[in-house]
């Protein structure tokens, strides 16, 4: 019965999913799923990256959090339209869905919006099992995390469209063995692309902005 | 209907706790749950602590992970009872719950615990709703993951007895303001208790063997 009810909320899942996508290739908006554990860089990414795109590109954002606008507030002196999406009031659900995002969608004046970023909630286990219709899955994993968490969040790391290694400015002062995390990747998922940045540093930045260029083209 | 199921599964979830909780005070166990974000270090803390407490304790440890058996193995040296709980076959629960505790339970030896530390799942949001039935919540925020974590995993925060900062031997190299956070703490739980450590470097672990010493008794 449990596992009847489990497929029918990522059936139901999907098919949003679906609509959302065709939404996305109706309006030409080239939409990216941006994840991570908590704490790993996803906001200040997010940050820089706008920073880097608001002149010549039209971005929106997305934001996903059990609680609080402070990722939102961050991002606010962009003057980029942002849609907060608190999950406290539905039971506190530690990830997205994609009935949020096209209720969201709603929000956003869609002809407007070349390119969409969705901030899902800091969690590196069940987002990875709700599709948004999204274009592209981007993991990102800090550092200090360690080099062990592809084995231990395969499901994420197989999803995965890039893998953004943040927070590199701290590899001289932390034991990271940066051979060991790729080959750990390598078996999760052989040919999954691997950017090494430090958002907060501005390090590497122009790689992930390559990117979203040609990705986007 | 949706929300019925999942009020069915909590309250199965707590019956499940109590007979726990019961089992552990029959038998003398004095029980944490330690939970975090992925990568805070929870395993390097358990190493150091079951390395301190071992000649003259006897230690158990139940390893709650997606997949793997990464953790446990990093334990193995101790030659202490651990057992792995991988949640992947059961379709990559992102917590831990009470009834898979009693299973793990069936398995040890309770006669000869004196302390049971369960390490569950790396992930901020579910694995404060679900009660395992232990003595204390023992939470860690790496200093890496940022001051804001408490109000925006509220839940987590406010179940836990302790707080313990981690890698502060990283504060050097790290923009992080520690008032900021306890700010932030005393919003969610104005009396939460907090200790400040280097699990790796070993640095204030004396006030955390203390802390248990003190609880334990």
């Amino acid at each position: 019965m449990e596992i009847k009810v489990l497929k029918n909320i990522l059936e139901e899942n999907e098919s949003w999913a679906e609509k959302n996508q065709k939404l996305f290739q109706e309006k030409g908006i080239f939409a990216i799923n941006l994840m991570s554990a908590p704490g790993s860089g996803k906001t200040e990414l997010l940050n820089q990256t706008i920073e880097a795109l608001k002149n010549n590109t039209k971005v929106a954002v997305i934001e996903g959090d059990v609680a609080t606008t402070e990722d939102s507030e961050r991002l606010k002196r962009h003057g980029i339209p942002i849609i907060q999406i608190n999950t406290e009031p539905f039971g506190g659900e530690c990830h997205l869905e994609a009935h949020l995002i096209a209720s969201a969608l709603k929000l956003l004046d869609l002809n407007d919006i070349d390119i969409l970023f969705i901030e899902n909630m800091g969690n590196l286990v069940c987002p990875a099992e709700f599709k948004l219709g999204v274009h592209k899955n981007v993991v990102l994993l800090s550092v200090p995390e360690g080099e062990d968490k592809p084995l231990k969040y395969p499901q994420m790391f197989r999803i995965a469209d890039l893998l953004l290694i943040n927070k590199i400015d701290l590899l001289p002062h932390i034991e990271f063995n940066r051979e060991k995390l790729l080959r750990n990747v390598k078996k999760i998922k052989p040919r999954l692309e691997v950017l090494q940045i430090s958002a907060k540093k501005k390090q590497g930045l122009e790689n992930w902005m390559e990117w979203i260029r040609t990705h986007r083209s």
